[in-house]
C-alpha cells in the first residue's frame, strides 16, 4: 500500500466540506454576510447529522492539497469562487492521470521481475493509454506483461479483480510459465470527485466518507507463506435495486448517488450468499464459520454493524474492516485489498484462518470470497 | 449484430461534418457572412485532404438523429449555435446509457438461458450499474450471470474480452457448469464524442473514421459449428509510443489523439508479432500461411494497406475487414466481432481455414490472436 500525499484528519475534513458547500452556494447566489451564516448554520446540522463523525474515521487521505486550505482562489480542483462544483472533468481526469503515473512508477521502481498481467483496477479515472501501460512500455515490459483495465465497477471491483487474475493463473499460456505473476493494482482517488453545490443529505453521508488509496498485491499458482489461498469467489445482484447506488459521469466529474436504505436491502440477501461461499468453498459453516474473518467493505459505519448484526459476528471478527475506515476511509475498490493485508500480518489470525470478504456496490452487486492464510 | 438507428452515406457525413465544424467556429468566434465562407472553403479543403473518403467507407451508423440535419438548434448533443462543442459529458453519457440500455433489453428479449458471464466491452461511455447490470437484474438472472466490466481499452478491446472469457471458461466453479456460457457484449457510440470546434487534420481523420456498432458473442467449451476454437492470443506494446494515439475525459466528452505515424509504428512491430501468434498456435506459417484469413482492425483504410503490403496478403486474406470497414466504418472494438462474423459466414473460408485477428489501440498496443473455423 502506499498513502496519499495528504492526510486530514476527518474533523478537520469535516470543518473544510462545511466552508466549501458555503463558498460554492455563496458564488452560485451571491449570498450576502447574514444569509452566509444561516446557510452555515443549516449545512453544519446537516454535516452533524449525516456524514461520519470522528469517532468512526479518524483521517482520510487525498492526493490533493485542496482539502488543507480554504483559500479557494488557490485550490487546484476546488476554485470554488470561480467554478461553484470545482474544475470540470477534464481537469480532475489529467490531475488522476499525473497522481496515478507518479504512483505507478515509484511502486514499481523497485520491482525487477515483468509481471505476466497486470490488472488495473479504479473507478475515479480514465486515461488510454493509461499509466499501467506507460509504465510498463518505459520499463522495457510490453512483449511480457499483458495489461486489463477492470474500470468503472465501484467499491466492490477487488472480486472481478480477482476473478479474472485466477482465470489468467489458469489459462494455458501463462501457466505454462513458472514464474507466471498477475499483479492487481488499485489507484482510486475519490477526492477528485466531491460537488460542493449539492447539499442534500445523500451528498454529506458520500463526501464524509471517501477517501484515495493504493495498494498492489499479486496472484500467481505459487504457495509461499504468508499468502492467501483463494478457495471461492461468489457474486449476486440484488434485485430490483439498480437505483438505489449509482456512479455516473458528468461534465464535472464522477457523480455518486446512494439511497439510505442500501444497508437493509444488502443485509436481506447477504445470509443465503454467505452460506452459497461456503459451501462453493467446501466449508463447513459449523466448523469453520467462529474462527472465520470477515473483510467487510466499509462503505460506512452502518453496513459493518449491520453485517456484524446479522450474521452475529463478534467484534474481533470484523476488527479489521472497522480498523480500516478508522484509518484510511472507504478507498472504494481499494478498501478490501487494505482489509486483506491487514488480516495477513495479524499474529491473532493463525495460519489456515479462512477469510471471507464482502463488498457492494452498484447494481446493487455484493461480491465475496473466501480465502484461507497459509 | 445490431444496426444503429441512423445510417447516412458517408458523403453525407462529410458534407454534415464541414458544416458542423463551420457552424462550431462561427459561434464561438461570430463569424460574418465573408469570412463564414473562408472558413468553410478551408474546412472542406481538409476534409478533401484528410478525411475517409466515399471510396472506402460507404456508410456509417449513429445512434442519434444529429448526423441527419444541419438544424442546429435542434440537436440533441451538436446544438451548436449554444454549445460549440456540443452539450457536455453529462448529457452524452445519459444518451449513452439510455441507447445501450434499449439495445441490451432488445438483444436478450428472445434470450431465455442466462450466460454464466457477461463482459460489458466499450470505451463511449461509462454508467454503473450499467445497462448489463440492469438487464441481468431485471431478468432474474442475478444469482447466476456475473457481469464484467471491460471498459476504456479502445478498440483492440475484443482481445482482451478474449483473454478474460477464456479464463471465465477455464475456472473451476465456471466449468463444473455443464452449460457455462460467457457472453461478450460489445456497445461503442463513437458518434457521441466528436468535437466539431478543432480543426486539424487529425481530427478530421478521426472523425471521418468512427461510427456506432453493437454485437454480442459467446465463448464456451463446447464445440458445435459453425464457430471459431481459439487457438491463441497475444498482445504487446509498442516502445516509446505512448504518445501516439489517446483516448481521454474532458468537460464535453471523450477526445481522441492520433499520430500520423501510427500505421508505421505498428508496421515496424508486426512481424515478429505475427510469427509469435502462429509459434503459440503450435501453426507452422509455411502451412498454413496462404490459407489464414486476417481480420485486420481497420483503424482507417491506411492500416490495412499497411498491413496487407508488410505481411504480402492477397487481397482476398483481408476483404472482410476491407468489407466491414466499407461497410460500417470504425466501430472501435465492435469492429473485430464484425470481420469475424463475415468470415464465419462465407462459404469462401471452409472449415479449418485459420483466422488472424490484429488489433491496435492505445499504448500503442497490438493484439492478436489465432481462431480455427470449424
Amino acid at each position: 500500500m502506499a498513502r496519499p500525499t495528504y492526510e486530514t484528519r476527518q474533523s478537520d475534513t469535516l470543518a473544510w466540506l462545511a466552508s466549501a458547500h458555503v463558498a460554492s452556494e455563496t458564488a452560485l447566489r451571491g449570498l450576502e454576510g447574514a444569509e452566509r451564516e444561516v446557510l452555515r448554520r443549516h449545512i453544519e446540522k446537516l454535516i452533524d447529522r449525516c456524514a461520519c463523525r470522528a469517532d468512526r474515521i479518524a483521517r482520510r487521505g487525498s492526493s490533493i492539497a485542496d482539502v488543507t486550505s480554504t483559500d479557494w482562489s488557490s485550490r487546484e480542483i476546488y476554485d470554488l469562487h470561480q467554478n461553484p462544483r470545482g474544475k470540470g472533468m477534464g481537469a480532475r481526469n489529467r490531475r488522476y492521470a499525473h497522481t496515478v503515473m507518479a504512483y505507478f512508477w515509484t511502486e514499481y521502481a523497485q520491482e525487477e521481475a515483468a509481471p505476466s498481467d497486470l490488472i488495473h483496477v479504479t473507478c475515479t479515472g480514465y486515461a488510454s493509454p493509461s499509466a499501467a501501460q506507460r509504465m510498463v512500455a518505459r520499463r522495457g515490459w510490453g512483449g511480457r506483461t499483458r495489461i486489463t483495465h477492470a474500470y468503472h465497477m465501484g467499491c466492490y471491483a477487488a472480486v472481478p479483480a480477482l476473478r479474472m487474475a485466477r482465470g489468467f493463473v489458469l489459462a494455458d499460456d501463462t501457466a505454462q510459465e513458472a514464474d507466471a505473476r498477475v499483479d492487481v493494482v488499485h489507484t482510486e482517488l475519490c477526492s477528485l470527485h466531491l460537488d460542493p453545490s449539492t447539499h442534500t443529505p445523500e451528498q454529506f453521508v458520500v463526501q464524509s466518507l471517501f477517501a484515495d488509496g493504493f495498494i498492489r498485491y499479486s496472484l500467481s499458482a505459487a504457495t509461499e507463506e504468508p499468502s492467501f489461498e483463494v478457495l471461492a469467489l461468489a457474486e449476486t445482484i440484488v434485485p430490483d435495486s439498480a437505483d438505489a447506488m449509482t456512479w455516473v459521469m458528468t461534465d464535472w466529474g464522477m457523480q455518486m448517488t446512494l439511497s439510505r436504505d442500501v444497508p437493509t436491502r444488502i443485509a436481506g440477501a447477504l445470509g443465503t450468499f454467505v452460506a452459497r461461499l461456503y459451501d462453493k468453498a467446501g466449508l463447513d459453516p459449523a466448523t469453520y464459520f467462529a474462527q472465520t474473518v470477515f473483510a467487510v467493505h466499509p462503505g460506512g459505519p452502518k453496513i459493518i454493524d449491520e453485517v456484524g448484526r446479522l450474521l452475529e459476528l463478534r467484534e474481533d471478527q470484523i476488527a479489521a474492516s472497522r480498523g480500516v475506515l478508522f484509518d484510511f476511509g472507504n478507498m472504494s475498490s481499494a478498501t478490501l485489498p487494505h482489509i486483506w493485508m491487514r488480516v495477513l500480518e495479524d499474529p491473532a489470525a493463525p495460519r489456515g484462518t479462512p477469510v471471507v470478504s464482502l463488498a457492494f456496490g452498484p447494481g446493487l452487486t455484493i461480491c465475496g470470497s473466501i480465502f484461507r492464510k497459509r
